[in-house]
């Protein structure tokens, strides 16, 4: 299986320390992987077919602290398509002149639905045909941006016509909310005041987060399993939509 | 005004020597850089808002030998649009189930088409607007994904419309072909057996290709200007369109 991680923040913040952390699982993730930063409404999209272990990409990410309201990653496990870079997530499409952003973890079953053109996968995986059903149904929805709290509603009866074939932990953006779906396995974190020293889970480092931040910097951190071990992750419910918006989670 | 670097070959080539080259030229172009690199019809799109002098990003793709069919790159001095990272070419969309990439070189004077709803434009350069313009008027014209001539002649009616506004050098790939059009500066060069050596116009730096190649190896570089000293750079007309094809070009 893939892994996820997902940030939302109110103030642009670099995912340096919980991307370290999240990149040394991939050992057992070695097809791939991406990461999709947004700053503003642009996105910086990284993919690759290495493990994010040893690719360059992955390094860079790891040294150049890009700031950012939102990320998503994920490091890849291939259950359905080829080791290709067309079938590593994050998977991007454009809608109401907004990036959307798109990553999954799981397997579809017998998911076949009719795509009628406007958004094709160019891979093939089960999670890209996910993607492009749900943004097609969405430009059906509405005619042009909805608030969040609409959008939120929609994917609310969206979601579960896709989980229905299986396995559907994903999480999408387009920028002003980082929208987060569990069937089976999503944890999330939420650093604010009064911020305290955070260890990761996977390697020996930790972090002082009171030394790096502002009282009142809001951050939420979303990932398949916990990354630290000293701080308060919650476990998403089986079917639960979440949407994070500048850092706060708000139940679908 | 911005520059163009694009790359065409027959089989997956870095683009290292010449990025090496055309990333120099960004003292006078500091507001952003972007490449796409095709990996079948994977793309690996690296934007930054910083200039490719500086940019970390740009180091790691002087550094990390991505092999690739098809490569367009471009840095950017802002004419339209703030400097944001949503303005950075080349920018990209998703059309009949494969990416498309798109890098622009001029200023488009009161160039406000309509656009229908499929493509809009994230930032606010005309560049995007333009590609958007283009990927519809695409989706107008055929169903599906159609042949690479029939493309080019659908472009060379399609190209003149937005020309009309004013400087209208562009590059555009969907991983099968190039296409470059030039109103005022694009020069090509095709690199084939026997090699040779090449220097680097802007940079202390050669490269014996004659080491590096196979004998049925096929390059094609274009540039707004020519990168290397001693080679033959073809200048491109006025309003002319080629598509590259297997590191050839085919006249449009």
């Amino acid at each position: 299986m893939c892994q996820l991680l997902g940030m939302n923040c109110n103030t642009p913040t670099d995912i340096v320390f919980s991307f370290s952390g999240f990149a040394t699982r991939s050992t057992e993730h070695a097809d791939g992987f991406g990461i999709a930063f947004y700053e503003g409404r642009g996105v910086r999209l990284f993919v690759d077919h290495l493990a994010a272990r040893v690719s360059p990409v992955a390094e860079l990410i790891k040294r150049y602290p890009i700031k950012s309201s939102h990320a998503i990653a994920h490091i890849r496990k291939a259950t359905q398509g080829v080791v290709a870079l067309e079938n590593c997530h994050p998977f991007m499409r454009e809608l109401w002149g907004r990036h959307w952003v798109f990553a999954h973890n799981g397997n579809l079953v017998d998911f076949a639905p009719r795509l009628h053109g406007a958004f094709r996968p160019v891979g093939d995986t089960d999670s890209e045909r996910a993607f492009c059903w749900l943004m097609q149904e969405l430009a059906k929805s509405h005619a042009s941006m909805p608030s969040v709290a609409e959008l939120t509603r929609t994917l609310a009866e969206l979601a579960p016509q896709v989980a229905r074939h299986g396995t559907f932990n994903f999480m999408l953006s387009q920028g002003d909310a980082l929208w987060a779906h569990c069937s089976t396995n999503l944890h999330y974190l939420q650093r604010q005041h009064p911020f305290g020293m955070a260890r990761l889970q996977d390697e020996d480092m930790a972090l002082n987060f009171a030394e790096l931040t502002q009282a009142d910097d809001r951050v939420a951190v979303i990932a398949t399993e916990p990354l630290t071990l000293n701080e308060d992750w919650v476990k998403m419910g089986a079917g639960q939509l979440l949407a994070f918006v500048g850092g706060v989670p708000v139940q679908g």
